[in-house]
């Protein structure tokens, strides 16, 4: 029923601090650390690697930084009860800011890029490595790529110590079969290494997406509580555990950590589908124009919206 | 890109008016009648055919019974602008209640039956046919039909003279595989009758499991507005039509009419992905305990509901 491979990932912090500028309370993340434990999860992504030179730490919360002391007040004095992965994104980290892994609570960093940062993100998950990281790569928006370069990118990322490449579909434009198609030329081409999904909400098919990223042997899974993140946000883990059935999980804790954490979060800010995010997604557009909207005081108006980006007014 | 044998049914007054008892305006009705009209839907299920003995007309709204004269209201003096057809459900109407379809302005009559009740929705589809109508029969719940039973119901279906055969998920529990398996087994056991396909969207799979289905050779295809309907609703329109890139059909006059007609409702009634639903839907169980939960002021305590249903508390 279930493959011993399967990792599952949690990025409700990460993710879903894209939504708040990272401003999760302590308790917040200490009660995420703790549900996504029990449910026997295997990484919290508790947010992003970056250098204090690129953001301001009066403005960001501290899991745009994941600085050591921050992660401490997390784990607290006992043992680390999961592992933790924290997200890199090319030009926002100094090497010299990355701490060796053996100093660090991290276990593992994803470089996050675009097809045009390849080589730069082979660097800095090789130089992660190094300092005793496990890694990953995540080629954003690659429903964007041409097929020549997309073909060239996974070369280069065959030739790379990187162990696991992710297939991540940012913009929700992903239908399974385009997933079908994906997994198997990812796979094909990466033999050896290990595939990673991440996809997005736009057109409710993140967690489908997920389902069809396994069967092709898709084996690290994005998920996050109740799907919180940017704009239509991401593949429920809830469904995704429930799904997988691996005695190693529990749903229960999630579905508490629901309750508790992430539903005073609904009434602040406002993820999962709707139509500006179904619109950006279905024209394989980045959701920015429809977060733009659905903050401002026309989130309803999206018949406006529509025409705005479709271009034209049909006749009727 | 389109398969012209592919014919989209919505059933935003049908589905949606069980969560509101048919208590629609006539204003409300009109308006999805001409979105539907203008985006180039086939069929329009208004509602369900209901007997007057069976059901109390000050408690339920005119698409309960779908009275002739309660339809000329919607299409009004010109022509009539798209299919319309009617749920039937076993028990709730009387033969003799059905007008002939020459003397009424429904197009089809599509019988709702559990498994048990096979026969009697053959002859009532039967008559309906008799009569002058196009019918279906939807067999529901087959997440719950043992594997015997359901080869001897389709090889009854196989030898009937309805045409289309719809295959329901009902609680919203199934995976794609199971889509694969059992659109495969429909279209198998009867040979020359097109496929339907009814998904609830407990798991946030019904429109994933619709797409699956069309690749499977499923052809006609049920979507409701912005996914209105029982729990946790069904596979959205919209995006059903921006999957089928069918030049007939156009997106905008949906999201004008969900602007416009659906949105109010949800400050109404309370339809979509929630917790409970997902609860039911993963169990394989009929929606009615998430729904009595979500109607009542424990909408939230979804821990509390979760050990209900799943029956025995877990250690954490």
């Amino acid at each position: 029923m279930y493959k011993k491979e399967i990792k599952v990932i949690d990025c409700t912090v990460r993710d879903g601090g894209l939504m708040n500028k990272w401003q999760f309370t302590e308790k917040f993340v200490k009660s995420v650390y703790n549900a996504l434990a029990d449910a026997g999860v295997d990484y919290m992504e508790i947010g992003y690697l970056s250098s204090e030179a690129a953001f301001d730490r009066k403005v960001y919360g501290p899991w745009k930084f994941c600085f050591e002391e921050d992660l401490r007040k997390i784990i607290g004095k006992g043992e680390k009860r999961i592992k933790l992965s924290a997200m890199a994104d090319i030009g926002r980290i100094e090497y010299d800011d990355i701490p060796l892994c053996s100093e660090s609570s991290l276990d593992m960093v994803r470089v996050a890029c675009y097809v045009h940062q390849t080589d730069s993100a082979i660097a800095l998950a090789h130089h992660c490595k190094e300092k005793g990281y496990e890694t990953t790569i995540n080629l954003m928006a690659v429903s964007t790529v041409g097929l020549r370069e997309l073909n060239e990118c996974l070369e280069d990322l065959n030739k790379s110590e990187v162990p696991v490449i992710y297939l991540v579909d940012s913009f929700g434009a992903f239908y399974s079969e385009d997933i079908d198609t994906l997994a198997q030329k990812y796979i094909e081409r990466l033999p050896g290494k290990t595939i990673g999904a991440h996809f997005h909400n736009n057109q409710q098919l993140a967690f489908a997406n997920t389902i069809c990223a396994i069967i092709n042997g898709v084996n690290y899974l994005d998920g996050t509580l109740y799907g919180i993140g940017r704009g239509a946000g991401n593949c429920p883990l809830e469904l995704l555990l429930s799904f997988l059935k691996n005695p190693k999980f529990r749903v229960r804790p999630l579905i508490k950590c629901i309750e508790e954490e992430i539903f005073p979060w609904r009434e602040k800010i406002d993820w999962g589908y709707s139509v500006p995010y179904m619109v950006t997604g279905t024209m394989n557009q980045h959701p920015r124009t429809a977060m733009a909207v659905m903050e401002s005081d026309k989130k309803d108006a999206i018949t406006e919206y529509y025409d705005t980006i479709c271009g034209t007014v049909e006749t009727f």
